[in-house]
């Protein structure tokens, strides 16, 4: 039996507690079952300089992981001295699909830095980022127009992600962490709510997969990001 | 008027909401007011090099902020590729005021490491992070003791920490981040219930102070700590 | 007109020059197109610490770019003192893909380290890195066992890599530089001559996507593979 | 018996020899019986950019120590590449003791940079390194009144600092390495030679204290700092 | 007998590819028997800070080895995070030698960076980078001059760096890396082809030399350096 | 006028002064005019991983520099993560030099590390390094055979060195700073007192060298070198 007595293609609650900092733009706790990542938005008057003179704006993210946000403690990155490849690879993935969030012409000469640090792991922490952080960016937005900083919203996509996997033989969505360490092949999907994709990344961590089986995946995945992108737009209304 | 409608003595609202984390031995969230620090406390069955041998334990800190834990966003540390002066500063106060609060000697041949991440900061991050700590190191020894890896516990020295300033000629206890920016001294006090200190550390922040300021501010920082120190035995009943 | 006057679905030429490092115990020159990787494979005999004493053996690989490999330079990795976070993800993209292309517990407690290093950057440096790398491994272990150090050839599983994206509307296969740089969409696929896949990674650059151009993309990208796998197979002959 | 035959409030023999470095506005050496420390204060016309256009000056300090000033050889620094928590505490201790001794407003938009570097340690590195540092920087500000690049001296509070402990259950002052390794309890004192304090540092090493004990280490503190005050006067008379 | 077949006093067979690379200003490759070095030339229109307003040009080099280049892999460089001493030391030599090539004052505001990246490792590498370093500077001014953005070739000074050592008690010029690795003597020059010296560098590995035994390596090393001169020349004719 | 009314030969007053460290093994203060180094010689009884199980000792060397050491202050290398190209290259020179200066097979399984700090740097403080570091080492082993760590001494070839140059067309010995930076020609000569050489780095600054030139220099550093092995003697006497 799955987590949370759920379907194979069911996801686990999904909470999204907005405002959650007393000081960022945006911010949002955001919860998939025993996942849980803080999500802030922050806003700055500048642009990285590959941008600058260009009259658009920038979005980016960090990502981190508390040292026991996990079964047992890993070393802390900043007492390490690096990041590593596994933290840049997640950050890369989230800054990139919130870009495709937002046209970033319309948002003024301003960053946009999404900061998803993740306070308990059990699977799932980058999709849960990415879900919580196109909420954390709108409220952060919405905030900026509210003091007059800009004067109307940018256009935006409302988008979220999911993991999929093949456990056992079946697809199953939004694993947990004692599935994903099983999994024969391990699927994230970034996406709007009408199955328009941003990010597909597939690996075969067991078994190489095929045609069919991608299919399946990605059918399962499209699903489950249709009801996050309606739990967002619930928490957003 | 300060914060929370207090008197120049009183304490912010102290939350401690023990079990926090689903994975670590022990794991509290602390609240001084705004302030907001997850510590969660892991146990290792092994001791640094410098006691090896020697039949005792240890125990140790570390000390991290969310990039947004303030009102305007800092680095990451982990990004910058290392930590502050202020952070390593502070995670080993938090260390050495814990080895204090329990007997090495009864510890057994483990580490105890008490990670102390700051979710929100309003002044009084350190203080509220050591007197957070104590809990759950003592909820990581009971659960230790519960799995049978330790057949009695350890003998403790409960204790607390609290901030002391003077601002605007006043000697006020427990500052929040607009009083600590402003103070002309700020004093961190480590110590028991009953008035035996730890840790003191007094800086003249625009002004020299005498031995009367200092005696009032340790008046202060002492009785308030006696109301912290009942705070966590109340949790930990 | 496409560089290398062929069509959408085409390759551009490829060139795999086998035994062009005299120390390393398999190596390869990749080109496809201007875009040129050297490749070495390098036998220890030790695996890495989380395998010790489990029988298994290792292939890992590391990614670097010459610092004037394309149009400007970029400074040296070594001299900044980090890798950048699109070498992390290259290379342990490099690193998955490779480990499903030999089965590890066949190969005793031996390391397989592959070193793509890219002489000249004209686009798809990831995919001729793989695509060389499965090259490199086969004739490090050819090596090992002409000396004796492995009785037979562990399992392989041939598989190579490919770029595909959309630009300007149409679906076009092993992307240059040019191209690569106003795609709309962008996807490397790793799989096998007969469609299984290891990796699929697509990204959205400037305009979202659907399942049907996801197909489009992949069959364009699974033929291309067919003629890598063919190519290298004719080498390794 | 202590070393030097000296009682339990002596300090050890004090030598503060001013001029050492033939370039740096402004030197000492500084002994504290075995425990030598260079002092430099270097100026530099520019201050930090958190200070800019606000028409103040700057106070900083580095501290270092020779490989070899211990009993036993450390790892240098530079070699590690990083510098140690307690070289960082430290250095932050100095900088702050001796921007409460000069009044920044009055120093225009100069940046003075105290150097300590430990040539042979003995305990008491960092309450010499300020001790000597003020000597250093009164020196360097007549140097720099002497080539008219300020007019008038800023205004200065003379200042100096000493350690004291509890060893075998009394009150010692000055303490050298051996007493320092063994005391229950370690207090850093900065105060000016009338008793108004700077900086004090309590720990508890193997030994809560009362109050009571902290008055009498403040007692036998802020006398011997007095004598230090008095030479340091003898010198820059 | 030596590698090729060679005399005491003859180089390996030397390979001067020019125009290897398709994106930097300057390239070859260059072969001293099977160490095999790829340098490139780009130009930068600035100056490093310590240049700026001064109306004159710079020369730096950076050096690195692939690491596979040698017998048994090292480290890479960017992963480890730091340059070895080593590198350091090859690539100072490498840009006060090319500095000593041109004329700077004639450069115009621009510095020209070369990147000298070992393929192969047979002993030599730094002489090797130093004497194709000087081909593809000459070849990337050549290429400013051709686009107008120099008006003429700046004043140029030929040179060339060839290895000596004495080995089982004779005089060898161009050591490959068994005879370095058992030299008793190892001696770097770097000169014009008319004996005027740029660099020498001279180590005793096992065994101190005299003034005769040095005498002979100059004299050896200055008449290969002629051929290496008269090489370079050919192929830049 | 050269510095200390000295002729073009002359080195400046030399003063070694032994025993500067109560704690190190061997130590010396060297002063070559205005230049001030202390050596400290440490010993440790192991030997860096490629020489264990050889039976053979080893000898290394690290060097720095106060920041306030010269005209003006440089930036802590221990501040800023990492040592200088420069710093490197020094103590890899007085390192091979120092390993010259003993018979390694006689020192048994043991390390000597020299710390050359240089306190006050007025040119050539890597030859006045080398030239108190084998001071600081005799005194090392001295101490060792004294203890009866070792029975007897190794066998020793005492060395020194010194800076020649080329400054205004006439060659130079012992350049203090201001020659240093105007001179056309540089060499670094380290030696025996009967002219076999160690090392030998000449660098053409402004201005190539012929051999007759070269000749000159080596005429005049070794003969300085003479006194400089005298100098040692006596004060090893």
């Amino acid at each position: 039996m799955r987590s949370f007595q759920r379907g194979v293609l069911d996801l686990r609650p999904v909470v999204l507690t907005p405002g959650v900092s007393r000081y960022a733009e945006g911010s949002v706790q955001v919860e998939f079952g025993h996942t849980k990542v803080l999500v802030t938005c922050s806003t700055e008057e500048r642009v990285p300089p590959h941008l600058m003179g260009k009259g658009t704006g920038w979005v980016t993210a960090e990502y981190g992981m508390l040292p026991r946000a996990t079964h047992s403690r890993s070393q802390r990155e900043a007492a390490k001295g690096k990041q590593t490849g596994r933290t840049m690879e997640i950050q890369r993935l989230i800054g990139r699909s919130l870009r495709a969030a937002v046209d970033l012409s319309t948002l003024g000469t301003r960053t946009l830095t999404l900061d998803c640090d993740v306070l308990q792991a059990d699977g799932g922490t980058r999709t849960a980022s990415i879900t919580g952080a196109y909420v954390a960016l709108v409220l952060a937005l919405r905030s900026l127009q509210k003091q007059g900083v800009i004067s109307k919203m940018p256009k935006l996509t409302p988008m979220a992600a999911v993991s999929v996997g093949v456990v056992g033989g079946e697809v199953r969505v939004d694993l947990d962490y004692e599935e994903d360490s099983k999994a024969d092949v391990d699927l994230n999907i970034v996406a709007t709510g009408d199955g328009r994709m941003v990010e597909v990344q597939g690996t075969a961590e067991h078994q190489l997969f095929d045609r069919k089986t991608l299919d399946a995946m990605l059918d399962g995945g499209l699903a489950a990001i249709q009801q996050l992108v309606a739990a967002q737009a619930k928490v957003l209304e």
